[in-house]
């Protein structure tokens, strides 16, 4: 069979994973460091799915980075459907959670007053674009999984 | 080929359009009525959103009623690609705008005070519950459609 680039066991998956690890981490980072995230829903929500995210999308790169060294890419069904259907549950998360963050972030800024010093929103913005890269990421993963695994 | 129910131009297509564009009108209504919605970004975006959903189902459901009665379902991969591609398209959006509903109505049932009377709240939860029950039903299609999309 020929080989979709970005697949499980392929260089270009091996980066589209290392992104969405640097991305979530990127974003939990922004949320969490010195802001005081625990005192929102959507916000904790956000830390919860990045701390599934980012060791999903860590333990996948090295995966792909081992079979991208030994030239022995990935092949059993039963392993691809796994990892398949783990990117899309992730990838609808994390867009649950990004769309959640950035609407919350969007109302503390309108209402102004002492809810949302410009330091600590700016933060969350960030976070909350990070947690859209990451979603775009996962979500272009799950796709090419998704297209690999009738060919098999 | 097979017929897959929930597919264009079956019955069980038939009820699965009309509950969506049933949920998404309650959705729709939940958050118009006598509801200031304008002064938060998330509830004009569910709005617009559902105003794009509800066409789409409707037009859907009028296509799907006319193949059943005249029993010649829809067989065209043109056609059927548009709409695959439009129902994920759409269901992204309905889970951002259900999301961010759900947020935002979080937020202001925590921070209480002059924001979120009890009655309108209730009502803000009620449409963001129709929200995600719209994009369960379209996720659905999304996906029975996509699964057709191969054997044609």
């Amino acid at each position: 069979m020929n080989e979709v680039p970005g697949s499980v066991g392929t260089s270009a998956g091996f980066s589209l994973r290392l992104a969405q690890a640097l991305f979530s981490s990127a974003s939990l980072l922004f949320m969490s460091l010195g802001v005081e995230f625990y005192s929102y829903t959507a916000f904790c929500y956000l830390v919860t799915i990045m701390g599934l995210v980012i060791p999903w999308s860590f333990t996948l790169a090295l995966v792909d980075g081992y079979s991208v060294l030994v030239k022995c890419p990935v092949r059993q069904p039963g392993i691809l459907l796994i990892i398949a259907a783990g990117d899309w549950v992730l990838s609808v998360l994390t867009l649950a959670a990004a769309c959640s963050t950035a609407s919350v972030v969007d109302l503390l800024l309108h209402s102004g007053g002492p809810y949302c010093p410009p330091k600590c929103c700016s933060r969350y913005q960030l976070s909350a674009a990070m947690a859209f890269l990451t979603w775009f990421l996962s979500l272009a993963s799950a796709l090419l999984n998704l297209w690999v695994l009738p060919s098999l």
